[in-house]
Formats: structure tokens, C-alpha cells, sequence
């Protein structure tokens, strides 16, 4: 759809759910959008600034990515929401026709900036472009949100330490909710834009339990679950979701923040999440890594130098139709840019494979079976098998 | 054609002549190779290491290109021939299905490389990548490019200084001479690939006389004419073509390497040249300098950063029809690959498009009429027009 053509009757966003896995809480839905649909469990690539890294959006398009996230932190401190609003809105600037979510920036400021003071008000911490000091508050990040206009835009949350003392994550969650509160007075497009709350609590029970009952009380469209995957390790993460999933309402999407390798997808899919965004893709593309069924391949690898076969026998991606290894591996060591293009390109289709395949077999009623007997639903870590996801945040990844 | 599948009854290259332009020595024809035709004039972007930088092989030939350059010196540093051919040959490499031609390394070792010594023999440099001792010789050059499989490969020359003095042009000229005859010896794959001989002999029209006339002798499928547009300017660029291109053979395809601006190629085609190669259009691109109709434009200007159009108004090309200039000058600035990509996938289109209009203009008869109205046959170096080429090396151009 156009920009401006928006339809005022029809609401910005509609959950279909398709159907339900009798073994698990596994769902298959639809996401409608204003600006297209997509399909449920969803994996959205990430384009942190506008761009998904090295990848135009022919090639996004082609990997079977339906909706991609932007970081609202680092479009605010450059180019400017206000300059992506002149130029159309984030669908043109990044010449993305498709569904776009953008997140609150509370995450950056909370994991990348130089952070000065915490506030009820909000968060005043340092660029780390310039330097130069910025206040963000619930209200400010919607109203970036709202320039931005990505279909569906996240309230402003509190994102402490996994480690941190539990009154820290007490403090959040009551912080996170009377955010929310404010987030929503503050929306200003809700015919266009769906506002997700976001429910955090650390890896305490009760306080997810809180934090799920008082954010449900708000009504959102959507509900997001933050604060895992930041070091918790893989069990603590399945812990909570399982006890924090099935409290959200039926009838709409969830979406599980950051995460994260294919084996942490899989059992958030069980536990009955919908929507996933991870930078491990392309990040991990870039550093030549790259996923296969078998396990994490590294492409620098020497035995590679004269391997004509593609990066995954059977992947039908652009890079492994195309290109053999040893040409990609070239690519990394000459410092060519289509190395880390082709490693991302694959590594993205890789993920939409594995969303494709479960959104089958939750529609056959064989996702027990699936988890079960295909290899990618145990790829974690390097040097763990279903152990623990505290190496999320590194590029290791299982080796074959 | 697939590897392997040469018809060895064919000549490995076949040129015919279409049309000639009745008000200069310009000439419209088609040069059909084992891995097809392509139309002349033609311009070949630039793949040094394997790659034309950042372009994908399905948005290259959305440009327009029809034949591609890959650079042997590079290419037998890094990943080496044997690589190349152990993994298919260059077009599988690139993933290149068309025509290539590659470069006989001379022109990198004379002007990248630490040369050590040259002698009658050859050259030894050292590798601009590891220091490395190198020894080329004219047998050797010709065995690296027989193992890369391109379906033009060039003779080994002696490219001097184009100030040198004149005892040094007449002596690269005599050993450009002795080893296009070794070189012709050597050629191992006369049936699948051919040999084009390269004319030097600096400024001296005298010597450049002699040069082409005694290449003839040994009997080429093509020539080439080198060691111009190395900052004799244009003036004397255009001299030594007006009075060297009219004695090769009309019946085969004359190349000028490394050329150039659009008032280059243009004036160049009117001497009678059909074949370009430049690194301009993408080495350009990647440092935000783009060709418009206008002149050039730096896409850092501040002025961009609002603006919703593309980087030229009518321009065809995936970043023209698909982002504004103010994205386009975000990604330079967040150092975003899809910046060099898209400049680059411009430039290049801006160069094609040049080449399909001068190839039109040939067949209709309006040549000289093109030359005089269209604003791209004045483009050369910044501060100047049709002036000299001495700032060929750099990448000012005519601001608009």
C-alpha cells in the first residue's frame, strides 16, 4: 500500500491464528500490516541504520524476509527521525515496501551508550557517535516512532543487567509499566502504528507474572517479552518463558526480543512465541560465519581455498546458487564486500528456512517430531548443545 | 556456454561490423566470444580481485554489462590462478557467465608494484600484499591467463611513464614487441581464448607507428592500444588515437585501456576505438562521487540530506528507481555498504546508458549531432572541459 493511503476503518494490525501444535504451545498465525502480511513464527533481519547490512532489498526480499526491524536509538542520533519523515517515511528511506517494526531504543541506551542518569522521567546518556548528551523518554521515543512510521512501534522499557539484584529488576518492571502507560497517551498515529508492550522481570517468575497482568491491563495490540537472551544461559530462558508466554492473551502476537540462535527459536516456538529479531545473521555473516544444518562454518577456514561446493548443499539462497566457497572465502581474505554480502544473504535465508519449516510442521501437526529429529533445532553455541545461551552475545557458534 | 563445452571449429571470437559513423572513424559492431556477444562500443566495469566491488552478478547485468575485466596481477596474488581454475575458471569464480576479458598484469606491476628489476626477460616486483619476490614474464602472464580461462586475454607489455624519456618508449616499444611474439608462443588455449596484441610507444606518433604496425605483423584477433590516459593529457590522448587507431585492421576490434571519462570514451570512439575498461565508475561510486548528465554530484553534500529524489532525474538504474539521495548520502555517512554499492550500481549504469546512446547514434547516422548536443560528451576532470585528461588518476570531475 501507498504511503498515505492509509484505510482509517480497518485497525493497523490483525492476528489470524491458523493453527495451534497439540504437543506445545506452538502457534501458526498471520500478521496484517498496512503495509503487507506476514507469517507466524516470524524471524525479522535486522537494519540497524536504515540498511540491512551490505543486502538490497531485492536480495532481503528474496530470502523470504516479510518484515524487517529498525533501531530507533541509532536512527534518532543519525540520520534523524525528522530527515527519514521528510524523505517518506523508514518504508522509503529504506526502500522497504513491506511490514517494518521498530523498536523502542531502550535497549541501545540501556547495552551501548554511556548512560548519565536514570530517571523516572526517562534516560540521559551519551551518542556514541558524537558524544553529545541526549535525554529519551517514553514520550520522545514515540515520538521518534511516530516519524519514523514503522507498523508496529514498542513503549520505552527498562532493560537492567540479566545479573542484577532482583530489586533492580523490581524497580524495572514498575518503571517498564508506568512507561507503558505513558507510551501509549503518548502514540500519536494509532491508526497507523501498533503500539507492543513489552514485559521484562529478569528471570524471576513472579515478577513476569507482575509485570505480564499489569501490562495486559494496558490493552496492547501486541506484546513483547524483553530482557532475555542477555546472559541468563538457555534453560533460565525457557524457564521463564514457558511460565510467561501462555499468560499472554491468545488472540494477539508475541514477540520474543533479541533472540537468538536457531535451537533458542525453536523451544520459544514451543513455549508459544510468534515473532523473533536477531542480529546473529548478519553480524555473524560478516565475520564469515555462517550457519548449515551440520553446524557453524567458518569461511576463512583453509580447507575451503579450492571448495566448489555451495556454503550449504541444498540451500537455495542466491550466495549458494551462485557462488562456490572458495570463491567466498576469497572474497573475506581480498577485504571484498561481497563476502560478507553473500554470508548474510545466506545466513538469512538459512533463518527463514528454519521459520518456513516450522510454520509446516506446526500446520502438519509435526512439530514434536520436527524438534525432535531436525538438526538445526539443537544449533546453539559453540561447544554446547542445549546447554545454555550465555555465548549469545558472541558470533561462536556450534561447530559441525 | 558451459565450461568445457568450447565448439573447437569455432574461432574463439568473431567480429562484425554494423554500422560506421560518416563523420568520424566511429564504428558499431558486436564481438561474439564462447560465453556470448556483446555490442560495440562497449565499456567493461572493472573486477580487480574477483569481483566488480560490492555488485552482485545479477545487478551487474542489470547495468547493462555485457563483458567484464578481471586483473591478472591481482588475481595471481590472491587466491592464485590455480585456485581460479581448480574451482571452474574466472566465470565460474565471479559467477560471470558472460564474456570477460582479463588484463596481462604489466600495467599493475608498472605502476602498483615495488619493481625490483626489469629485464628482456621480464619483471620482478614485489607483492603489494606480502612483499613477496614476484618473477612475471611474458610466458608466465600468458600461463596465469590461460589457467583463468577469460575469453580475451592480453598480451604481456612494458607500460613507461608517460613523461619517461623518449629512449624508454622506444625501448618498451621493441620489448612490448619481442614479447607479444612470446606471448603469441606461449598462448596454450588459442582455440577458447584470444590473444589481443597492445600498441605502446607513449606520445611519439612515430613510434607508435611502428608499434602497430609491426603488431600487426604478428597477426592478433584484436588490439589494444595502452599507455594512454597516463596523464599526457587529453589533447595529445586524442592526437596519438586520431593517428594510431585508422591503421589497425578495420576488420578486428580495437581496445583503449583504462579510459576514461565520458568525453574520453566519446572522443575515443570517434578515432574509431571499440572497446573500453575504466575503475572509474565504481572507485568513484565507492568515495560518493556520482555521473549525472549535469556533472558530477558528491552525494556527502549537506544539501542531499533532505532530498527525496534520486541520484539523477530519468535515470533507469535499481538505485535511481529505488532510493532518494538522502538515504543514499546516510549510508556514506553511517558507513553503510549499500552506499558504495548503489553509487556504484549507478555510475556504472550511467556509463552503459552512454554507451547504448553512442551505439544508437552510430546505426542512425547522428554521431556527430550526438557529440555536440549531449552534455555527457563534455564530462571530464573537475575545473576543466574538454581539456586534458591529466586528472584521469584522480577522482575530481566536472562539478555541475
Amino acid at each position: 500500500m501507498a504511503p498515505g493511503m492509509t484505510t482509517s476503518h480497518l485497525k493497523p494490525l490483525r492476528f489470524d491464528l491458523l493453527a495451534t501444535d497439540p504437543t506445545s504451545h506452538a502457534r501458526r498465525g498471520t500478521v496484517m500490516t498496512r503495509h503487507g502480511t506476514f507469517e507466524t513464527p516470524a524471524f525479522m533481519p535486522v537494519g540497524t541504520q536504515g540498511s540491512v547490512k551490505g543486502i538490497l532489498p531485492d536480495h532481503l526480499a528474496a530470502t523470504g524476509s516479510e518484515i524487517i526491524l529498525g533501531n530507533t536509538y541509532h536512527l534518532m542520533l543519525r540520520p534523524g527521525e525528522k530527515t527519514v519523515a521528510e524523505l517518506g517515511d523508514l518504508h522509503r528511506f529504506m526502500a522497504w515496501p513491506g511490514p517494518i517494526l521498530t523498536d523502542s531504543g531502550g535497549f541501545q541506551v540501556f547495552s551501548l551508550s554511556d548512560i548519565n542518569r536514570l530517571t523516572d522521567d526517562g534516560v540521559t546518556f551519551k551518542s556514541h557517535i558524537d558524544g553529545k548528551m541526549i535525554h529519551l523518554t517514553p514520550e520522545r521515543s514515540i515520538e521518534v516512532q511516530n516519524d519514523l512510521g514503522a507498523d508496529i512501534i514498542m513503549v520505552f522499557d527498562e532493560c537492567p543487567r540479566a545479573d542484577a539484584p532482583i530489586e533492580c529488576h523490581r524497580e524495572a518492571v514498575q518503571r517498564t509499566l508506568r512507561w507503558a502507560a505513558q507510551c501509549k497517551a503518548a502514540h500519536a498515529r494509532p491508526a497507523d502504528q501498533s503500539l507492543f508492550g513489552i514485559v521484562q522481570g529478569g528471570t524471576d517468575l513472579g515478577l513476569r507474572t507482575l509485570c505480564t497482568e499489569k501490562m495486559i491491563e494496558l490493552d496492547f495490540p501486541g506484546y513483547a517479552i524483553g530482557g532475555l537472551a542477555v546472559g541468563e544461559g538457555f534453560a533460565a530462558m525457557v524457564r521463564v518463558l514457558e511460565a510467561t508466554a501462555p499468560l499472554l492473551p491468545e488472540e494477539k502476537p508475541r514477540y520474543l526480543m533479541g533472540v537468538g540462535f536457531p535451537r533458542d527459536i525453536v523451544a520459544s516456538v514451543a513455549a508459544g512465541i510468534d515473532m523473533f529479531d536477531c542480529t546473529m545473521p548478519t553480524r555473524n555473516g560478516r565475520n564469515a560465519y555462517v550457519f548449515t544444518a551440520g553446524g557453524a562454518l567458518r569461511l576463512k577456514n583453509s580447507r575451503l581455498q579450492r571448495d566448489s561446493g555451495p556454503i550449504e548443499e541444498g540451500c537455495d539462497c542466491y550466495a549458494c546458487r551462485t557462488f562456490t566457497r572458495g570463491a567466498i572465502r576469497h572474497y573475506f581474505f581480498a577485504s571484498e564486500m561481497l563476502g560478507p554480502v553473500l554470508a548474510s544473504v545466506h545466513n538469512i535465508r538459512f533463518y527463514q528456512r528454519l521459520m518456513e519449516d516450522i510454520r509446516r510442521a506446526i500446520v502438519s501437526g509435526t512439530f514434536a517430531e520436527f524438534r525432535q529429529s531436525d538438526p538445526r533445532c539443537k544449533l546453539g553455541p559453540a561447544g554446547e548443545e542445549l546447554a545454555s545461551n550465555e555465548e549469545n552475545s558472541v558470533k561462536g557458534l556450534t561447530q559441525p
